[in-house]
């Protein structure tokens, strides 16, 4: 059963099956290595918990299940943390696809609404009071710029994300050509190869938690901004009408922002996730850490579910968003007073925008050349 | 499936279907408040994602399938805040419960090892360096007092949960006789009215975390504490043997020490989950807040399965763990120049053992204390 | 210089000189535990950073200057964690005394608005869209209840702020008569001696820092809300008028709302240092930890001298609120037919407040009471 | 005075002075922009914290002092933002110069370690237990790893450190010629003009966060090793001698690994400081935030100072380290039975390293290609 709003959005990609999947997809391409081709089909055992304890992960039990059901050599020279890392890892490239892919559609969207409304004169707000006049495109293109770098990042990770290979402790002892066993695993899996294992160099999890941390930043702000300007007294934005969402559940007729709100909360929750991934970074001990790897998994999947779910909702949310320029422009011309103080007053909001237009095309501009290399 | 290791010791507390369990013990005990009493047995609907996601929350599904269940009047008057916050306090309770238990296990096999050991000589030390002679007794005490203090604070927390009732804004505005209906709401479910909704007042969610934080953090120093003596070089504690324990995917004679693993793993996870639950209280704006709320259920039930799984292996580590007082003392005696250069030198570490005794007996009072009156 | 807005209110509590002379202030207790009394005046001597970084802290260079100064036998017996632990504990005991008499002053000023405007409607807001009404007095008694939970915690721990004393290891080996010694120093400097020494049992700091964040998330909460109630489209609460305040670089004549921001920015701070706190308990490992109290000493000071500002900010803040009761009552006027939506209709937002004034007697109830008693 | 152990090496670089003056590098190069040369000599004006607290930054009462002293027009496009981000930029990058350079110590005395020791057989240890054995060149080369990847990074993230130039709301309406002038600014202070504004797009500062933490988590791996090794039961490293440093101060002959305690402690801090950096992030809404802004200034300031220290006493830690490469091999050869379980048993640990020298010479050649290009 599914009671977390939205996690249905990150179904099956993270799950503990699916870990499972991911981690025999590695035995499956280490037995290669070794010269063994497995056909498991579907297979996916089920592991006694109190065995996934006593071992302190779930690789041995998975790996006794899978010699009592081959014949091959399977595992041999390998290392729990080099089957589970690998897994995640295969784990976190499906993640980020699919945050990639929703980016796209988010980033999609907010380049249509920074070109539409770059005239849309509105309100300009710091410190939650009115400033300078602005407009919509540009508040839509800086959000645009947020989105880009973001995928950007994630590309950059996604492309770099490395398979793990050390054995029992770093140094493949037990694997007879050790480089060409971990560069033949990383090509099976499509996986990069880093030259050494990082069993205790963790720059490998906390560039990409960052990366996701980051993504998530960036929706962020624009959930927490479409969901001050949607306040009824302001009313310049609206989540675009679902039939049955946004309900209530004693006031029948209410119509709750609940992807900006479901958003905003991932957004709340990042940061601490990406932080565990960095604490346990810094307590990777020994050859291989004595609590802060386990400290890790959690931390990883939670966070990229919740980038998962949010991105999902976000493309969602602007998509649908609806934008009352005529309110955003009404509300201008009577605040023209306060607006046009900087420039010693006036009536014509439209008239102060500054340089606003050419940070609209210098975003448009980004966003056309990725959208031409055909990303 | 379960994974993540010792996740098993919480299976059935904390998951989603006991969730929902419990949102339906609020609306029958609501129902009762109401004047119906609801007979659902086991029944336990599935809830559509979809529609959770689009309610924002899982209450509105949820009071959508009971209404199509029973014809008695239910949730009238309640808003989904009352019945998803009232929901986690009574898992919160269970989890406390099964911590609590688990605590007290701990204590005393800590006390007993403090009685056992307090002229059990060991090296103190301090910065990683030796330092002056201890007593494992001493050290043992030490840890008793963290987790008697743990053990105080979480039943004073236990006591005093809250039921949630406010309505829609926190004025309970369509229940006729408000104050009333929340206290009897309060009594079926065994829980506190605290005599205003807490909608935007977190402190009952934050409290209840940082107390189990501070458990967590009493089970991280001695899990700690456990590693760093069971290192092969030192010797002096060793984790009890269990048969298919600790063993390694690649060196079959290995026995990790997996329980003080897995303890250090999660205190270093409570603190990130506490601190979530404080951002989200100093964000809990409005009348019900705009995804902070959101953001803190994930948080309090990671919080509360990692503390149900830490205290219960804490326990076993506990109650099993080998202590090698010869050790200890012949390593005391070889290094006792070191040891007794604060008193100028000397050659029995067993002779400057300040109060050390002295300190076993005043934790061990306080243990007693808390024994005799039975609790 | 001070360049942090709002950090002169805490001027001279928290910072090294404070520290300097807190820490004198605890060796000149312990040399009348030895028997002599020190007359030290004013001094306070300059330590060289180079010799306290080779001790790894201030009081190794703090014992030699001042055993350069007298020729009573001084320190002896203590370790450095004994005299800067208890050092901070009388910085904290400042500190929370500051922050307490703040937070008196924001209770009294919520108090007085709660009573005032009991009966003033406004929109009740959920999810940032209009739900049923509410009163503004409702508001402030929310307020109100989280400001005095977190004056009544603040006090108990006030009230129990230990005294450190356990020589190199935890033993006190080299004082004569230990307990006696120790429950001597805490008398001297009016703490408490807790039985044992707490050198890695840090439920004292964590407790103190726990109590301080829940007071800023009390009052964060507060912030946040005016900021949104005062912004321009809203304008139902400003912040007082001063003169020269919330002026802007650029707008000649804008009035940025700074306490609510500042107050609002020690929200979003004080939940980490809390974390912190916690982490560093967690890794009180040995007899005396390898880093884990190093990292205690900046979050608790930051912590600390941010509640500080904070609640000194957001007496200012309550005690010049400006409250539109007009606006309130126009709006809620106006989106009349959406607040009382769950009623299914109607005109008079007044006439549905629910228990709304009910729950203001509460609150006022225990303002009272602790005013009775005279705190 | 400075107590803190240790920020006597960050000393002038991040202190309010040290931020008054780059604010005044900012607004003369905006002066330049503007067509003026002002030549401000030492001047650094002493400004009134009411007043800065009254503008809710520093800038407003900077720019009052400016104008008093030149008749020149300053400031004028300019909003507080402007001068307050780029200013801290500017600290940023004067602290990230220090950390390469301490960290560029770091890895040369790495590399030699690794080098020196690619034969110095150790046992490998995981989960705190005897794996397989390693050498302790391996193990440095992995620390090296660690340190090179930190400082690509930072060296990626200085050459692209950006001004912060978009007046009152992000649209330079003020400002006449707004992108060249914005570029001027760039070129005159040497950061780079990123195309807009970023008041409310944080990720150049979480960018630069996240990289500095990553270069605290691969200090505190090493710290943490070197604590563990330097045990005095396993011996196997040491902190270089020091006259001075390490004393106890009541144990005289003690001698305490200083350096490896302070750099991990800055590890166990560096996480939440990023974390909060995050959160800023993902709060900053409007056109220009309200209080997210404000909370980033002491957790980035903090960060940078951290990260100057660790790296400046890690430098100094790995320069000076004490390797005792006949207790590493004699502990190995005692352990054999069990280091060579994983090959089925043997008396020669130096016979089954595996890749460890390959993965000496991987880690080297990074280091090499490094030099070679003259960084």
């Amino acid at each position: 059963m599914i009671v977390l709003p939205g996690s249905h959005r990150a179904a099956g990609l993270l799950d503990d099956t699916a870990l499972v999947r991911a981690m025999l997809e590695v035995e499956v391409a280490w037995a290669r290595v070794l010269g063994s081709e497995l056909d498991l089909g579907d297979w996916v055992p089920s592991l006694d918990p109190v065995e996934v304890e006593a071992a302190g992960n779930p690789v041995l039990p998975l790996v006794s299940a899978l010699r009592a059901k081959v014949s091959e050599p399977v595992h041999t020279g390998l290392t729990s943390q080099d089957v589970l890392d690998t897994a995640l890892v295969l784990l976190a490239r499906g993640a980020v696809e699919r945050v990639s892919v929703d980016l796209e559609r988010v980033a999609g969207a907010l380049a249509r609404l920074a070109d539409e409304h770059r005239s849309s004169v509105m309100a300009g707000r710091t410190l939650t009071q009115h400033a300078v006049p602005i407009t919509f495109g540009l508040k839509a293109a800086r959000w645009l710029v947020g989105v880009l770098d973001a995928l950007d990042e994630l590309e950059f990770v996604a492309r770099n994300l490395p398979v793990q290979c050390g054995g029992a402790a770093g140094t493949l002892s037990r694997v007879e050509n050790p480089v060409e066993s971990a560069s033949a695993l990383a090509r099976h899996l499509r996986l990069v190869w880093p030259g050494l294992p990082w069993h205790t160099y963790r720059a490998p999890i906390t560039r990409l938690g960052d990366a996701v941390v980051r993504a998530c930043d960036a929706l962020g702000v624009l959930a927490a901004d479409v969901l001050t300007l949607g306040r009824p007294e302001i009313g310049e934005v609206a989540e675009g009408f679902v039939a049955g969402r946004g309900g209530s559940s004693t006031m029948p007729h209410k119509r709750n922002p609940v992807l900006s709100v479901l958003v905003n909360s991932a957004a709340l929750r990042a940061p601490g996730l990406g932080a565990q991934l960095h604490l346990c970074a810094a307590r990777a001990v020994d050859e291989r850490p004595d609590g802060a790897w386990h400290a890790e998994w959690p931390a990883l999947r939670a966070l990229l579910e919740l980038a998962v779910v949010a991105a999902s909702q976000a493309a969602e949310l602007v998509e649908g968003l609806e934008v009352h320029a005529d309110v955003m422009e009404r509300r201008a011309r009577e605040a023209a007073s306060d607006l046009l103080a900087e420039r010693g007053g006036g009536d014509d909001p439209g008239s102060y925008l500054g340089a606003a237009e050419v940070f609209v095309d210098e975003a448009l501009k980004r966003w056309e050349w990725r959208d031409d290399r055909g990303v």
